[in-house]
C-alpha cells in the first residue's frame, strides 16, 4: 500500500508525502526564516520538529542545522543526513504514525498553511553556473545564429558548454522584475539605441542545488557526482534578447541576464525523483572517460510554462518540456564543472539552460511563431511580470 | 612637511602612511581574522584599535565592523566611514601624535611585524565580474583571433564588455594555483586531448572592490558611481589558453579560468590613490549619457609583473604597464555594471580585464615572442605557481 499522510492531500496536489521538498519560510512577515517542507497545502516547520528533538538519528542528533535561516548548513551534510531527515520526516507525517499526528500541540506549532508563509530564497547561493545541456535548445539557437547547415558547433559534443552567472540577482519566485534597460543595436551595429528592453523572454530550466563542496584543486570524481548534488529547483532564467545580442561578444551574456534570475522556493530532493529516473539519451561522439558515466541517467520531469496576463483570471500554457531532455545529464554537468579543480560550495546552483524538447526542433517555424506571441504576451505583464513558478 | 609615521618606512617601502591600505590576517596560524592596515613592515590591528575606543569620530563610533573575520560590513558603511577611518588611523600613526606612539602596550597589542603574520582574503566576495577595458588588450587579443583589419569589434567601443567569473576560486597572493586538467582541441575540432593545460597564462589586472551596493532593479547613476567604489587590488586572473580556446564558443571563458584567481591582500583606496589620479583617454565615439562623466579620470599606478622560477633567488620582470592605460574608467565599468538593475553587494569585485599598455602594441611581435617565452617560464614553476604579487 502507499505510504500516506494523516494530513490530507488532493490527488492533484504537487506535495504528496512522496515529495517533501525542502524550502525556507516565514510564518508571518516578521518571524525570522526557517526550513520547511511542503506537504498537501501545508508547510512543515522543521525548526520546531528540531527543538521537538525528532530529529534523532546518527547523522542529525544535535546538529542545529534545521535553526538556520537558511539550508545550507542542511546541504553541506551530505546524502546521509538528507536519507534521514526524508525518512524522519516521511515517518512522521504518515498516517499510521502517531507522534505528530496524535500531538495537537505540537501540530498547532508546527504544521503552517501555505497561504500564510511568505517563502524565502532556501539557500544563500555563492556562485551560480548556467549549462546549455538540451540539444534541440542548441540546434534551434545555432539554426538562429548560424543557419541549418551546422548548427551545433563540434566543441558542444566534447563538453557540457557552460557560463558564469549572477548570483546576487537570483530571487525566488514571486519576487517582482524589473525590466532592464540597456543597449541594443538592431542591425548589429551602430547606432545603438538605449531603453527598456522590447525582448524580454523567459528560459525555462531546471537547475541543481549542490550539496557538499570540493576543495578547491580537488575535482569531483563522475562516481562521486550524484552524492554532491541535494536536489533541483525550477529556474526561469529571464533574458533580455535585444541587449544580449549586442553585448555578448566575444565573452558572453551579460546584463541581458543579470537583472533577475527566478527559482522555486522548493528544492526537490534527488531521493524524491529517484522513482522518476530513467535513461539517459545514448551520447555520440562517446564521452571522455571524465564524463563516462556506468548508468547515464535523466530524470522525467515535466515541465510547463504559463503567462498569465495583468488582469485576466487564468494562465495560459505556451511552452511544455520535459527533463529527460537533457543531453549532458547533471551528474555530467557537476563533473565538468570540478575537473579543472574548480571548487564547489553547499548552496552553489547549476542551471539546465533552457530545456526544449523535440516538438520545437520538429515545427521550427511554428516555435519562431510561437516566440514572437510570447514577446507579446510579455508587453502585456511587463509591469508586473510573474511567471507562474509552480513547484513540481 | 609631509605627513609622517613614528614607524620607520623605508623610502621604497609600498606602505608609507600615505597609503594604509586595508587587509584583514591573523596574527598566528591559530588566531581568528581581523581587519588590519599595512604601516612599512608592520600591519596594524585594528580591532585592538577599536577595542581601545579610538574609532571615536560620528560614523565608526560603536560600530563592531573591525570585530568582524572580513571588511564587509566596514565597506557597507560607505565613503563618510571610509574617510574618518583613514583620517584617525593616520592622526594615530603620525610621528607628531602621542596616542599610540607613547602607549607601550597599545602598540604591543596592536602593530604585528608583517613578517609574522598571515594574510588571508579582506572580504567575502559575493561575486565577481571581469571586464575587458584595456583597448591595447582588446586590439592584441583582436588581431589573433580576428586579423589586423577589424580586431575590435563595434560594440567595445559603446559598452565596457565584460563576462561573469568564479567567486569561489578566488584565493590571495600566496595561495598555490593547482594546474588545472582539461579538454583541449590543438586544430580547433576534434580529436580533443586531456590533461593537464599546456598554456597556464597570466592575466595583469586589478580588481574594484566594491563598496555599498544597490538594490537590485536599482541602477547606479554614474555620478555617484564613485561612492561605490571603496579601492583596488591587483589580480591575477590565471588563464588556461587551450581548454579556454576550445570550450568558449558560443557562451564565454568556463573553466579555462576558474581554477583560481589570485588578489593582493591589501586593498589600497581610492582615496590614497586620489593623488594619483590622472585623465582618462578621450572616446570616440562619445559614449551614451548614462556612461558620460563631467570628469573623466584613470589612476597612475605603475604595474609589474614578476616571474620567480623554482629554485632561484631572484625574481625576473616579465610586463609593465601602468592602470591609466584604460579605455573604460572604472566609475563607467560600474554604472553599466548595474544599468539593467543587477544589484551589487559589499566586497562584489570588478576586474578590469588584462592592462596592456601601448609598447605592447607598437611592438606586437616581441609581444608574442615574449609571451611564448612566459609559457616557458612557467612550465619550470608548474608545480608550485606563485606569482609575486607585491602590493602597490
Amino acid at each position: 500500500m502507499a505510504l500516506k499522510s494523516f494530513i490530507e492531500v488532493h490527488s492533484d496536489s504537487h506535495f504528496p508525502i512522496q515529495n517533501l521538498p525542502f524550502g525556507v519560510f516565514k510564518p508571518l512577515p516578521t518571524s525570522p526564516p526557517r526550513p520547511g517542507v511542503a506537504i498537501g497545502d501545508y508547510v512543515l516547520d522543521l525548526s520546531q520538529i528540531a527543538l521537538a528533538g525528532l530529529f534523532n538519528g546518527p547523522a542529525l542528533n544535535g546538529t542545529d542545522c534545521f535553526l538556520q535561516p537558511n539550508l545550507n548548513k542542511f546541504l553541506s551534510l551530505g546524502r546521509p543526513a538528507w536519507k534521514e531527515a526524508r525518512a524522519t520526516l516521511q515517518k512522521l507525517l504518515s498516517s499510521t504514525e502517531p507522534t505528530l499526528r496524535d500531538n495537537a500541540d505540537l501540530r498547532e506549532k508546527s504544521l503552517v498553511p501555505m497561504s500564510k508563509v511568505e517563502m524565502v530564497l532556501p539557500v544563500v547561493i555563492g556562485d551560480y553556473t548556467d549549462f546549455f545541456s538540451s540539444i534541440y535548445h542548441t540546434k534551434n539557437c545555432g539554426i538562429i545564429f548560424r543557419g541549418p547547415q551546422t548548427p551545433i558547433r563540434d566543441n558542444w559534443f566534447q563538453l557540457p558548454v557552460a557560463y558564469h552567472g549572477r548570483a546576487s540577482s537570483i530571487i525566488v519566485s514571486g519576487t517582482d522584475v524589473v525590466r532592464p534597460r540597456g543597449q541594443s543595436a538592431p542591425t548589429g551595429s551602430p547606432p545603438v539605441q538605449f531603453g527598456p528592453s522590447k525582448k524580454l523572454d523567459f528560459e525555462l530550466e531546471m537547475a541543481v542545488v549542490v550539496g557538499p563542496g570540493n576543495e578547491l584543486g580537488k575535482p569531483i570524481d563522475i562516481k562521486e557526482a550524484a552524492d554532491h548534488i541535494f536536489g533541483l529547483v525550477l529556474m526561469n532564467d529571464w533574458s533580455a534578447r535585444d541587449i544580449q545580442a549586442w553585448e555578448s561578444f566575444p565573452l558572453g551574456p551579460f546584463l541581458g541576464k543579470s537583472f533577475g534570475s527566478t527559482i522555486s522556493p522548493w528544492i526537490v530532493t534527488l531521493d524524491a525523483l529517484e522513482p522518476f529516473a530513467c535513461d539517459a539519451p545514448k551520447q555520440d561522439p562517446k564521452p571522455l572517460p571524465y564524463l563516462t558515466e556506468k548508468i547515464s541517467k535523466n530524470y522525467d520531469v515535466s515541465l510547463e510554462v504559463r503567462i498569465k496576463p495583468v488582469g485576466e483570471q487564468d494562465s495560459h500554457v505556451v511552452s511544455r518540456s520535459n527533463l529527460k531532455h537533457l543531453y549532458w545529464t547533471l551528474t555530467q554537468q557537476l563533473a565538468h564543472h570540478t575537473v579543472n579543480g574548480c571548487n564547489l560550495r553547499p548552496g552553489d546552483l547549476l542551471g539546465t539552460g533552457t530545456i526544449s524538447g523535440p516538438v520545437w526542433l520538429q515545427s521550427f517555424p511554428t516555435f519562431l511563431g510561437s516566440c514572437l506571441k510570447l514577446i507579446l504576451l510579455y508587453h502585456v505583464v511587463l509591469n508586473r511580470n510573474r511567471i507562474l513558478l509552480d513547484a513540481c
